[in-house]
């Protein structure tokens, strides 16, 4: 057989629907993508940097990323070999299974939680430890107790997507002293930028303990989805090994000039907090006075239990062209999950919703 | 132990030197690289492209690059679901190995060749085993004898590099006919758009056998090595099998765009190749006229063997802006690589070479 054993049961992750397919399939001009908790707007200052470098797009980007390392170095107060970028963390998910993993390990997972972890591990041939959450957030205690030595990570996704739930400082204090140091604990923080003060100081554990992978991405507060690049912190050693086995232009030209833009504008990226707390502030408010349930979240994006299925609302809203993201995928039917967009996208949705809630009454 | 076993062998790839690094580290303002075969200048026309591409930035890329997909089958004359995009054809040979490594299986590579086959398949735990050239070229027979049972794929550059040498029609059909079709055979097509008449028609060979992929790229004759992106044309059962388990945003929006705006402009690849073309005879002429020994070569670059080793020429050149490729990497140490560029380009390292060999004497 040319293909590994156990590919064929692999679902290929369903991304949230493109803006462009709404407008092949339904000629529509407006579309409201409140879908893959993308922030609203592009950052204009990086518009410069990428002008400027179409004139070496002919030319392999630097494999290290030189500029963009050493600026991000010195924000992070981590040393630049601590560094390892990825063609978005989807990539970085990857190299830390692809460094790891051999016949029979086992890779502990949350559920429901970002499936790609669960969707790599299985690729990469581990066996896959699934611990339900309880009350939508992760069950650190049984998580712990799976740890075996057949145990080589364990992914977590803290915010969590597509809860919108958060682990708080304590609750990973505990739960990493009970990890043994040879097994690698990934902390996905895609969110962080939008997490309360009481989000886990993450990078002290990281000097501490060692055994710590923490990823983040320019995908989300920074508003470069489009671009593919996330970057993931550890100790030297590790970083060192995952840098090694990764392939040696990952990083797009423009993608590095847009990072280190970036990285030098923190006005930006305050301001796009304080623009998206705002709008998840009017969505619960709205939210509340239709008495729809939701969760309140430490990310971009609102968890909204429906109570019922919500293929016929999200066929509904389809039409209207706004987009929202059902869960079924994560075996979460009932609920679906919208994404703080601008204030225009948000009233249109609430005005939707309601308008779909009257007429189902 | 966390890692792998076998990582600690790996020596990571070391890739040409950048423009940007020389510039650092010499204070050079005229650089000339003639390093890793990419083409000396920029598509204009995906100027547009990207500019308009900018607005859309904040938003995740098409998973299935819709547009670019229907304009490439189009073109090669393949249905849409055989292809699978790559974030740089780098991915896709760690996307071929993902899919079918697992405990002791064996990739057969032939060596010297692109070095990224066997790092990767060490990566991703294959046995090696490594055919050396005969005369500088893949020698088929001995690969041939090499398969068995745990033979999964067999990786051949062609063009190769860094020889520039490649394998014609007959040669490649009398191998295929010998090798299972439960072994993969990959065609790294990277430098297809340089080579001659007799070039082997692999999309036939595809067709009538199945057990074949073929990869091409866009970061050689279209110009656009900085955006990272290569494609792969398989059966459809393997294109599913590939496009299943790589991560769904690996093509970022900008190389999408401008991969697309070169797939419809033939004019700019017909031009490139015939300027590529003119330039590569130029070399010949005048490394003749130094009486340099080289090798005649089916791609943009030319290996020269330099009948000793190349540390004093390169470090010599580099002072003099101009970066070549030493090739003691791949166990030539005696020989070097130097890339079609510019008249210009062509011309001051040609100069450089001569004052080298003048004061050696």
């Amino acid at each position: 057989m040319l293909f590994k054993k156990g590919l064929s049961k692999i679902i290929p992750y369903e991304p949230g629907k493109p803006i462009e397919e709404l407008k092949r399939s339904l000629r529509l001009k407006e579309i409201y993508k409140l879908a893959s908790n993308e922030i609203p707007f592009v950052p204009v200052y990086i518009r410069k940097a990428i002008c400027e470098e179409i004139n070496n797009i002919n030319r392999y980007p630097e494999a290290n990323c030189f500029y963009l390392r050493k600026s991000l170095a010195v924000r992070l107060k981590v040393k630049e070999s601590q560094i390892i970028f990825g063609n978005g963390s989807d990539e970085l998910i990857t190299l830390v299974l692809r460094a790891t993993i051999e016949d029979k390990d086992e890779v502990i997972v949350g559920y429901p939680t970002f499936l790609i972890y669960e969707l790599q591990a299985r690729v990469h041939g581990a066996k896959i430890i699934r611990v339900p959450f309880k009350d939508l957030r992760y069950d650190l205690v049984s998580m712990a107790k799976k740890v075996n030595k057949k145990t080589k990570v364990i992914f977590i996704a803290n915010p969590d997507n597509p809860t919108g739930t958060y682990l708080n400082q304590k609750e990973i204090e505990k739960f990493i002293k009970s990890i043994p140091k040879n097994v690698l604990v990934v902390f996905d923080e895609a969110y962080f930028d939008f997490a309360p003060s009481d989000f886990p100081k993450t990078f002290d554990f990281l000097r501490k303990r060692g055994n710590i992978v923490i990823m983040r991405t320019f995908s989300k507060v920074y508003g470069l989805a489009g671009l593919r690049i996330g970057y993931a912190v550890a100790t030297e050693e590790i970083a060192n090994v995952l840098n090694k086995i990764r392939e040696p232009f990952n990083i797009n030209r423009f993608a590095q000039v847009a990072a280190l833009a970036a990285v030098k504008n923190e006005k930006f990226l305050k301001n796009t907090r304080t623009y998206i707390l705002n709008e998840k502030e009017y969505l619960y408010k709205e939210l509340s006075r239709l008495n729809v349930s939701f969760r309140k979240s430490a990310t971009n994006f609102v968890l909204i239990e429906f109570k019922k299925d919500t293929s016929n609302l999200n066929a509904y809203l389809l039409k209207k062209g706004i987009i929202i993201r059902p869960l079924s995928g994560w075996g979460l039917k009932n609920y679906f999950r919208v994404t703080a967009g601008f204030r225009k996208e948000n009233e249109k949705f609430i005005s939707c919703l309601e308008s779909y809630l009257n007429t189902e009454e």
